[in-house]
């Protein structure tokens, strides 16, 4: 089978695709032909910096093509997605459950055209997506999920503060409409804030405008302040994070992005009885939860742009570039 | 001034119409000009059980005239609703917050040209809404609030079993509607269904149809079982809201006529690990967070009929029939 | 190796001690040379209802002797307990996760001399314990724990009341004294009240001299109700187990024992604000969290009494006669 | 009668000692005679800062002398204390809740003769303590109250470290003592260790001999982490602070001093899921939970010293050199 693998240190440049033997269900385990994957930021970082030549990417979606021994939950041709965290099913969340994910460290990812997974990273795709949407879930949707309606535990009428118009912002905003949650987005670019709009937005910002997109959140919520943020941007944007964020509501830290570049400090949150909590994805309880979620509103996830197989790096350079507004996905 | 008054014990004939003096705003006062008030079967009950001869209705709505000395936070020409309790302003209820409601024991109700409550019992109404809108939320609407985002805590992609067409009910539904909460509604009329499924009801149920309408709710739910229940129906329906219920899920118990009838037991949530929670409607912080979410997305809430000041009893004995689909309004 | 084993429909008198062949550790599995077992009332109506011929008891509790491939938590030698259910590690309670409990249906339980156990059904014992004191914890005390700092979530000063002096109210009792939660305990004997105050009780009544109980209940919280009930007694208490509970307050329902003879109904909990709560022993992780508390404060369970293995049906009997305080154990 | 007024931005030299009318109980109000007052960092501070002659000191305890109308749970003869929020009585607590504290910007502390409070800032002591006991209640073991049993939910077995021996952290390490929770505390003086494990400090670290004292505190975890950290330090110690804790646990921020001199960033709770939570000292709701727990297991909190109403500020001095061991009274 074809796959890429990562080089350590290698970066974008470093990827290589190989052909590979199939791999084989052990028992417990599922295999999956892989239909189509997603990038994150995270998979960016981890072509420079992991140090085993592993199959890069952790969210994919497929068919099963075999099971082995012990799995019940699973048969040959189920729609099926990937979890992130090979052993995180359900629960708070421990340094265990959260210590493997897939296309980390030493654990294949999902840029191959066969893998076999643990039964307990396996998932039920929802019904009314393709492969293509139901790539993008297992790590941006979900975190945005977990952020959301798990540790902010937002209810209708509540509202939370995007930033930029990637893959985790744009699931909030989908998340955001479906629950009743007002959301305010940011961006530089117009045309993007249009097509938040047009995904149920309820206040779009432009942040070349508005140097003070805070004051701006605020005025969106008539001065209260969010409920929540979905802080992804680091040094840059965490301290306006909080000076938008309600007395007594909560900040999420999300992404290998956050705080590169300087740290931004805590001073800001001590006048307003704010909350912190660092997001790491979620359980494999919390995504079955939010599929419900996406499959009785018939939610589609965006999907900015579709790569083949073959343009793996050109899918890569076009996260780098920072440019996109949702998901980038590599059909396999 | 005009303004009903019940008869102790004496029913819908009992209600009679007199011209009292005007009430002033005493310290820390509101003086409101009621436009509109709204029904609620409590309100029924009250006209048999009563002792005092006060005047009904715990739900109005209408302009703020004179604010007595204190009063901050209003001004003459404010569009307002009373609250349910006269003194339950935030937190998680205690004896003394749930002591005393308007329209009932010795405290005088809404069905008046002028109220004079106090402060912390008044809270803006949504300004989308006009009168008769507002005045249905008191009671019904914040009952289901409280039943489904702050005791059962549903999320998008949960459920909610919601019996009959009555207030409480309706005010769920709308209230799952934006919160992508699916709803799944009992009737024993397909012309209610077909209201229901205009305002967004995932699943109708007619119950004549389906006597075993609980296996019903269990097939909506793909055999899980729902997230919670609304339960208004008391003995008749308690056990078959318990047997839809999926393990871990919650039966709200709501309203006057909770288990009137026999008592139903507690053995059938035995068997599923549920969780019961009685719902004494909900506190003035609980009612703005709502109204916070109403006007988010401008939900209008459904008046089933809209009586003269005059019509007082032909509006009680049209909530007595139990035909209506939402709610029963009398405009003063 | 030595085993007992019940005989569908036998009751005590079925129980039958056969020489078993030795099992052994299977992959993901541990072989466990059971010390101490425990026995609960869910028990005894096994040996009675149950439908397959196995091995009863849910709780005992040894030391590893082997273990299967890919066990890494666990080592010859460590000591160790078992778990209630085969696979419920963390999270709330699915059907699934409490599906399969040892010692019940086809599940063979721990009256034996080994026992083969999935890694995920067994945890590490308190250090102070010796086998008895630790073969008490998997059902009554995790039992105890889940409904008074998980569901009920009682913090320092709150209440509880505990109802005669069984396996699930002498760990009640235990765990209150460590939480500083005030414990009001009933019993018919003042013998046993007098234990139960050695064991940090706050309030002890006498039901045949207070057949008004529920009001001495009361009294024991100023008139304010207590904050939870570990509710075991069926029928003849629930009524009045509600009436002793705070507006807001939660019974917590437990036990094979629960409601037979008749069932209370839920009418009383509609006046006063209650939440039930249906309690399944406990989750994995919840018995990981008890254990903590326990070692931390040196908490030594209460064994009643300890028979041998020869004397399986003797101890069985005296469980039975409902005359214990605290567990009965049969030493392997 | 006689009180104490700071000079705006005099310092301790600034307090004066006046004669003053007596204050009377207005509507809704308690005269209140003062017996006893405590002292906080942050009434220090207020000595320096705060740009309104006002009397000084959020913390008193003392006898009710009379009453205004409408007041019906305080009669002259109750033993009470004062709040330190004016009106924040329930509920998670809103910027106006926490807008106006006693000792504080325009409002008159506690340091007088007498003293007339909002009904809603009093609060009966708790009946086993001396006046110079119910006066250290009101900021410090509430801050560390709602931190510990509020923010964090520590359940028993549960860990939290204590930064010093000031006000806050012998509160905590007394609540941790009744509520199961494993503490540990740390302090420059063998002396103070000592006598913290007279009050029940699970673990001391003297942060002289082990500058590592975040390794210390791991160490007494079992390596695990702790659960919830009383954060009083600052820039100093709040690196070390997220790095003894779990994954999972919460870092609560408290205190004027909180963050003086730099500021620590946010970077270490990045790695390990951490939260954080900025603490307000809490409402009268959870004073009335803590003073229950203080009253059911008879706890004495440890007065330091206590100075006369002429030493006021020697006392302020005593505080300011920072060799204190739990609170500094001021009796009246």
């Amino acid at each position: 089978m074809k796959a890429w693998k990562l080089t350590p240190g290698g970066g974008i440049e470093g990827l290589i695709l190989l052909d590979l033997p199939e791999p084989v269900a052990g028992p417990g385990e599922v295999l999956i032909r892989v239909r189509s994957t997603s990038l994150n930021y995270r998979d960016l970082l981890m072509t420079r910096r992991n140090r085993h030549p592993i199959i890069p990417l952790s969210d994919g979606a497929g068919d099963v093509v075999a099971v082995g021994s012990g799995v019940a939950a699973f048969a040959p041709g189920d729609r099926v997605t990937s979890c992130f965290f090979k052993s995180w099913t359900d629960g708070e969340g421990t340094p265990e459950d959260t210590s493997e994910s897939f296309g980390g460290n030493r654990l294949d990812g999902m840029l191959a055209e066969l893998v076999a997974l643990p039964e307990s990273a396996v998932i039920h795709m929802p019904p009314h997506m393709n492969y293509d949407e139901a790539a993008t879930l297992p790590c941006a949707a979900l975190t945005a999920w977990n952020a959301m309606y798990v540790q902010a535990r937002l209810t209708p009428g509540q509202s939370v503060l995007l930033l930029g118009t990637g893959g985790v912002s744009i699931a909030g905003l989908q998340l955001a409409a479906i629950g009743g949650v007002r959301s305010i987005i940011t961006s530089s670019s117009d045309a993007k804030l249009e097509r938040a709009r047009a995904l149920g937005a309820d206040h779009t910002i432009n942040y070349h405008e508005r140097e003070d997109w805070e004051r701006a959140a605020l005025d969106a919520t008539g001065g209260r302040g969010v409920d929540a943020v979905l802080e992804v941007g680091g040094a840059a944007t965490y301290p306006k994070s909080m000076a938008a964020t309600r007395f007594g509501g909560m900040v999420t830290l999300i992404g290998a992005l956050a705080h590169e570049g300087g740290d931004p400090g805590t001073a800001p949150m001590l006048g307003r009885g704010l909350k912190a909590a660092r997001i790491f994805v979620g359980s494999r309880r919390q995504f079955q939860d939010m599929n419900r979620a996406l499959t009785l509103r018939k939610v589609h996830p965006v999907v900015d742009r579709a790569f083949s197989m073959d343009e793996a790096a050109e899918a890569f350079r076009c996260l780098e570039s920072q440019a996109h507004f949702g998901k980038i996905v590599i059909r396999v």
